[in-house]
């Protein structure tokens, strides 16, 4: 028997989420109030208490448009405590049972300040992220270190390289984990020296990135080793390890460097255009909302099928106001190409950084002076 | 300078995935060959030093079939020592990249003892659950404790009555996380309580199930803690913790209980046809080689797409042989009613866990009743 009145003591204050929802403005409408109560109290309405789970728990539909494009627009607005003020649960309210029901898609997370206070967000953010590579206003550039299977010498070495050629941040290709030809400790070392030693040379700050794919278990002390060696920033794709798995890399004073979202095995999300979470709202907000400072994505025109207004509608996402959370860098790479850095600058702007990965071998077997010819590029913006 | 020749000191062992690939033959083989090397070394092909690299390390087309309908199958395998015998990589080489090309859906995993013996996979299984729960040979029964803002002592009620209903395993609802009207450590603490004193009235062995939602950096702590108050298994979320945590839980020896597998924020995955991971290998393979003894998902002709073939691929995957991987238990929900459990008991036969949450509230106020009957039927088989 449940009780026929409930008084919780919330604030009153709610976030909310756009929903485009597929279907006529009736369809539309009954699956908008489908998600009110898949998304909070999953139970049949009729039998709920009176008082604040009616009144308050139960998503609330705060606008809904028609877009003329067979879909609509409901705006459902949830009660901040239903969140638990945790990422792992805001995830959960925003779209986990609704995200397995086909024709709806998160397309922007509405947040106020009263629940943006409870993340830290990115540690560094452009500004901080500039700082810490001493780079104060040109495009910020990337190269991934590859291919797999290439003894640690080599990719140590690669290392130097594209640290000497004037990369800044010089990452794991997301395919290094802790095979027995990548074994993890072996080269985070061996790069964190590597990467060392050029800027001994260069004077200049370019950092080690690895790739920390660890068991569950393991990611937490295996970034703070890495960090004791000598990594500059870790590399984290929260499609294979979790959004809160960034998080709690991005939120460790112990750690303190600088994290990159990488977005492998993410792609169930974004690929369907009905179904699953927006460009903008999944590699900009959810990403920065996780504590990253760069967001890789693939860009427009490559091997991918991100469309160029996806792929500006991310780095706005990551510009845009967000309460205190600082802005984090918008990474284009995915069949990248020095020849294209200057068309990717007029459409991003400096506000960027330009990942480069196989495309940095290719020019000529010197890979400085590839590196070089990239960098040089960059310094016109 | 990259080196002429590389030796690496692999098995020769391939473990292969099958990609549905939308796209006439000769497309889809473009693409096939394209998954080969965005899987793996993600570099040019033609700059790759000869030897193990080009021989074992990129991806190879075992097979490749059109299957008449617009889109062909590819089988492509995979040197093991990709995955680094580890669960994130070896799902990062199955889709990591490659999930964000549209047209592209695994269908199925192909993973041989040599890989598989790395994976402990379900601690406890169909007969390992039965046995813990001392019911041989019914159908199993599953109800969750909702709506979100019951007062606590409200949600440790309903978890007595369903014990003495007869229901086997009580679980949080999936939106119960650690809101401030709900509680982790007093929610546990009073459920626990709860289904110890039914199990003594009743003389069975129900089980209360929390759901263990917190940030990464606490999940093993709070789920050790749980059972240590009286928990009797852990429902996780893969889809917002990452497999690998589910993995980790099912792993440790200090928990030693049953693991659910809950499809929150999983739905970008399977609701787009022609992208994502098909049923069978999501539901069935993958949650069963990250550990969970019991895999929920939404029940055909309830208010989510899954067709009843695509139910039916995930109790034949939670089953087929794979390596010394115990089978697991296909848990349809979503929707259910008791009046629905002799179809489902029709389709699923005995060996299923039977998930009912909103609809074990509604024949009437006696929840202790409704579960009976629900119970009874279950008997009949």
């Amino acid at each position: 028997m449940l009780p026929s009145h409930v008084t919780l003591d919330l604030s009153g204050v709610r976030f909310s989420v756009d929903y485009r929802i597929v279907g006529d403005a009736s369809d539309a409408r009954a699956k908008a109030e489908g998600i009110c109560v898949e998304q909070t109290i999953e139970f049949p309405p009729e039998l709920v208490p009176a008082g604040d789970i009616a009144d308050q728990i139960i998503g609330q539909i705060a606008n809904f448009v028609e877009n003329g494009d067979g879909s609509c627009t409901a705006t459902i607005s949830y009660a901040i405590e239903t969140s638990g003020l945790e990422l792992t649960q805001l995830l959960n309210v925003i779209f986990g049972n609704t995200s397995i029901q086909p024709g709806i898609r998160v397309q922007k997370l509405n947040l106020p300040d009263e629940l943006l206070q409870n993340f830290n967000g990115p540690r560094f953010g452009c500004d901080g992220l500039r700082a810490y590579l001493d780079v104060p206003t040109r495009p910020l550039l990337c190269g991934a270190i590859k291919p797999m299977g290439l003894p640690l010498t080599d990719l140590a070495q690669c290392v130097y390289e594209f640290a000497r050629g004037g990369i800044d941040i010089i990452k794991d290709d997301h395919g290094l984990a802790d095979q027995k030809y990548a074994n993890f400790e072996e080269r985070v070392q061996r790069c964190s020296e590597a990467v060392a030693k050029a800027n001994a040379e260069t004077g200049q700050k370019a950092i080690y990135m690895p790739n920390v794919a660890a068991p569950a278990d393991q990611v937490l002390e295996k970034a703070i080793w890495a960090k004791s060696v000598g990594a500059g920033g870790l590399l984290i794709a929260p499609g294979l390890t979790g959004f809160d798995t960034m998080r709690m890399l991005a939120d460790d004073d112990r750690l303190n460097i600088p994290v990159m979202m990488h977005p492998a095995f993410i792609g169930g999300w974004v690929t369907g255009r009905d179904n699953g979470i927006s460009h903008a709202a999944l590699f900009g907000q959810i990403t920065r909302l996780a504590g990253a400072d760069a967001s890789i994505f693939p860009n427009f025109g490559g091997r991918f099928s991100f469309s160029k207004e996806e792929c500006i509608s991310i780095a706005k996402a990551s510009a845009a106001p967000m309460g205190a959370l600082k802005s984090i860098f918008p990474t284009p790479g995915g069949g990248m190409s020095v020849e294209r850095a200057p068309e990717l600058l007029d459409v991003y702007g400096r506000e960027v950084i330009l990942l480069i990965g196989g495309g940095l071998f290719r020019n000529s077997p010197d890979l400085a002076q590839n590196c070089r010819e990239f960098r040089e590029l960059a310094e016109q913006f």
